[in-house]
């Protein structure tokens, strides 16, 4: 995809700081990281979310994740780690080829550690289940 | 094991509003949600993290979550959807048992939108490149 940022990477028209590469996926730092060593895993070919890619290539990207963030762990000496992927622009996402993001974390390092949930109203969860079951 | 409460919903021990089951893999509500339709995606074999999962197991896990997302994305009308797993305190994570959240999201809904992300120092890129290759 010409106009794509990573695609571009992909290709080697733009450089980046590549920690990892195989034939379907690679992964290099993110240049504006919440976290020192913040990195990202991307598919090679280009699909916009999780809802256009093939399912084997999601598998790819878990499986590098992994082997990936082990390294990212230990190499920056954290105390944890989030996987996010972010779909669409309400939800974070700012380049429109899928990636997951790997952050390394350490206690009260500013990002998120509690969630803002809440419990349903009376009756709620029932519906809502319903309307996604009837989806599956 | 005994006293993880993911374990005992998959024994049917705890209920749970069950969205989706297969052999290897539950998903259900979040019963406190950030977002009406918050799902966990989780294997039925206690793990505690992404460092311990087999690669397998975290392979059953995205394909389940893109299949569920579907459903979450379209049920609820959201605008965009995030995988969050958290691994370890640090990072947010409350239940010891590897899960995947499936977040619906929509525009303004108070969660994160853009990242607290700031560029590398000079030289700390290279750094931090070389610190997480050893470790690959």
């Amino acid at each position: 995809m010409p106009d794509c940022i990573f695609c571009q990477i992909i290709e080697g028209k733009l450089p980046c700081a590549k920690v990892y590469e195989d034939d379907l996926v690679i992964s290099f730092l993110d240049i504006n990281p919440v976290n020192t060593g913040h990195t990202l895993v991307v598919p090679k070919s280009h699909y916009v979310s999780l809802f256009d890619t093939p399912p084997d290539l999601l598998q790819a990207c878990i499986e590098v994740s992994q082997k990936v963030a082990r390294a990212v762990f230990k190499g920056t000496g954290a105390s944890g780690l989030n996987i996010i992927q972010n779909n669409f622009r309400s939800a974070g996402q700012l380049i429109d080829h899928i990636h997951f993001h790997l952050v390394p974390r350490n206690m009260h390092d500013g990002f998120f550690t509690s969630w803002p949930g809440k419990p349903y109203p009376s009756g709620e969860l029932e519906k809502t289940l319903k309307k996604i079951k009837a989806e599956l």
